[in-house]
């Protein structure tokens, strides 16, 4: 974990540089599993799952006994959990929604957007070491309140053919429609297709390896639309002498768990505070049970003090985070400069954890600097805002004339003529 | 122009299907250019404008008595007709913003969006036979609406190194605060990458031919996002005997006008009044100046009739129309069964070349069946919806045992630490 005291505005862009994750390299094999499964459907899809996720299955979709074995096999605990962080993650995608609103533009000329669900999702969950039970919440209830009608989930099976069961249960309680056992290239590839078994569908969420983020990439250019880019998880955290440094510290590491490629970087201006967070870190840290792991993404991990609030939050936006932690005094003047962020935590009792789990915000956010351009998973991702609008007769001969003269003046004469020929008609 | 009457349903997703353009070839030639871009900037830009554009430029930036001759050059009548359309499309895309709507989800948990403008964007207009001026509207006004703080706008000059004016006073009505001189794979490099003379963008928005949607497509992978991917622009027309069947020809010919890649369909029920339409189009078609390259994407253009009006609906939206026109008696009822399209024209006097340039919503729009997935361009486009949350000291006491049960069954002891510091902590 490098400390950067005051440093000079040359060296600014290289401090928040991330490392280049480049997947090219995995182009062609990605693109080969992709068209076995395009040719071959089903029968790739058999044999893949035995080669990459070493086990054989004679189906892929997960029945209705399954469903039951796993809601048995949960705590009650881990249940309603489940339930609670479901609720409030319906509560805050469902306030997302707008009523129609019509608008007239100029006399007699209405024109109004209409949000419909994508008809037909694809959400991915990866396997691993621990079920990510939280993301098939973040993208199935959404999903769910937009109105797509088929909301399909794939993700890998264990060696014995089986789903783990907290990620069916929160499959069931957030209504996706089915789930099938298939992991990385083969889930992409089949939800992009279709094969005998799994649906096409029209747009791929989820998160993955570089294999999965390769082939959703592959797939977007013609069959799909996908979600965002994937990258590595990220925060930073703004914090001053205010904040309690065991929290601060405590946020750092949270992120720094997530994998060895993480990285966590606080802002301050305060450099005694940066030292005790440093500090606090490293105490911390023994005491994590995936310290090994946490180490190494903390060796890309930064302390960055700067002299004025200008400057961190200058620098803050052009990292553009995936988190945004703000734990100092002013907070929520410093949030009304937020331009770069996928999420942003306020205050000293807003870990970046309620954001994962329960508090009803999305998790699946844009990392590497996307949150420039693009926003996290939200109730949009999941609709099209279809655009409607009818002309009265009276309307279209104040209007057209305006349409003829421009329509002319890109020389598309029969666009002009749809016009003329209305307003010419005798009644 | 062929007719489909009473097809059987094995042989409708033949009908519908869209002819395929691959533009994969032309991968490692357009990849070679934007290297050469990346590597080279201006000095690059400068050999590339007098390769492909058969032009010699000292700068690429219009200036501003560039901006003032155009003014001087352009029709009262056209100016006039560009600010009443500038208002209209103002007016639509300002009705899309929302107010912020905090929620809480749970007791002391208080969540928001927050849209803010993508800071840096990207407008791309081609060149070729006709100023798209109406283009740099729909790109342009949104982009101001929206709080993007830099609207880039790129186009190709013509040989003695002008832009259009109507190009440039479109440029200038909505907003758009820097014009380059830049066609094709240039323009979409320089905004990519950022050069001496070019920003880099965040977002790249605009049409183009298939170098322009090719670069667009490289370029999303890893630097910036793009609108939505492009195809050749289509209608689809609903019509009955109610409709005045020289209204639906002239929408017809007005969309296959477009391009010799355009297509039109014309889906109804009754046999004659297919018959009648079909008539009007060849009359109709007679008299306009781009007869050769309108019947060319007549070829491809088709008149299906259906038996029933369930069947028909099936089939638009299985065809995803970029355009939908509906000029049938129980037009509302119909629009109500719409689930995929880009933008829908209801009723006698609404003709597609309304919003094509004036009456105020986009004319960029999914085409090659993305409306399944995409929404046109809109307010959205062009912001980020950046997510805050702020939680008290009880919230956190309430909703920490769910964060902290779901944090360890996922096995991140670190995230569930970040909450169990702050509830153990003694006041």
């Amino acid at each position: 974990m490098e400390s950067y005291i005051y440093p000079q505005r040359k060296d600014w862009s290289n401090i928040v540089k991330r490392a280049s994750f480049d997947n090219s390299s995995l182009r062609d094999a990605v693109s080969d599993v992709l068209s076995k499964i395009k040719n071959d459907g089903d029968k790739a899809l058999f044999e893949l799952e035995e080669q990459f996720d070493k086990v054989s299955l004679t189906s892929f979709k997960v029945n209705e006994e399954e469903f039951k074995e796993a809601e048995n096999l949960l705590s009650n605990d881990l249940k309603n959990a489940i339930d609670r962080a479901s609720i409030n993650i319906e509560k805050f995608h469902a306030s997302q929604k707008h009523e129609i609103n019509k608008v007239e533009t100029s006399y007699g000329v209405i024109c109004w957007q209409k949000s419909v669900g994508i008809d037909v999702v694809g959400l991915y969950i990866p396997g691993g070491t621990a079920p990510l039970f939280s993301t098939v919440l973040m993208l199935a209830v959404p999903a769910k309140i937009a109105g797509c009608r088929k909301r399909v989930l794939c993700t890998p099976p264990n060696r014995n053919g089986k789903v783990h069961p907290a990620i069916l249960y929160a499959a069931m309680k957030a209504g996706v429609t089915e789930v099938y056992k298939l992991g990385g290239i083969q889930a992409i590839g089949a939800m992009a297709y279709g094969t005998e078994s799994v649906p096409k569908v029209y747009k791929i969420f989820g998160p993955g390896n570089q294999y999965v983020t390769m082939a959703k990439q592959l797939v977007s250019l013609k069959e799909v639309a996908i979600d965002m880019p994937a990258g590595p998880s990220e925060v930073a955290i703004i914090a001053d002498e205010s904040a309690d440094a065991a929290f601060v510290a405590s946020d750092f590491l949270s992120q720094a768990e997530h994998g060895s490629d993480s990285q966590a970087l606080l802002f301050t201006t305060d450099k005694e505070f940066a030292e005790k967070v440093k500090i606090e870190v490293e105490t911390q840290l023994e005491k994590l049970p995936r310290k090994e792991l946490t180490s190494k993404s903390l060796e890309h991990s930064k302390i960055i003090v700067l002299t004025n609030n200008d400057d961190l939050m200058e620098l803050v936006n052009e990292y553009a985070p995936e988190h945004l932690i703000i734990q100092a005094k002013n907070y929520n003047n410093l949030a009304e400069r937020v331009v770069n962020a996928g999420s942003v935590f306020l205050g000293p009792y807003t870990p970046e954890s309620a954001g994962d789990y329960a508090s009803g915000t999305n998790h699946t956010l844009p990392t590497n600097g996307y949150a420039k351009a693009y926003s996290g998973v939200n109730l949009d991702s999941f609709i099209r805002k279809i655009t409607f609008q009818e002309i009265s007769k009276q309307g279209l001969e104040k209007l057209g004339p305006v349409i003829e003269i421009m329509a002319e003046n890109e020389s598309l004469i029969a666009h002009k003529r749809a016009v003329s020929i209305r307003l010419n008609k005798k009644d």
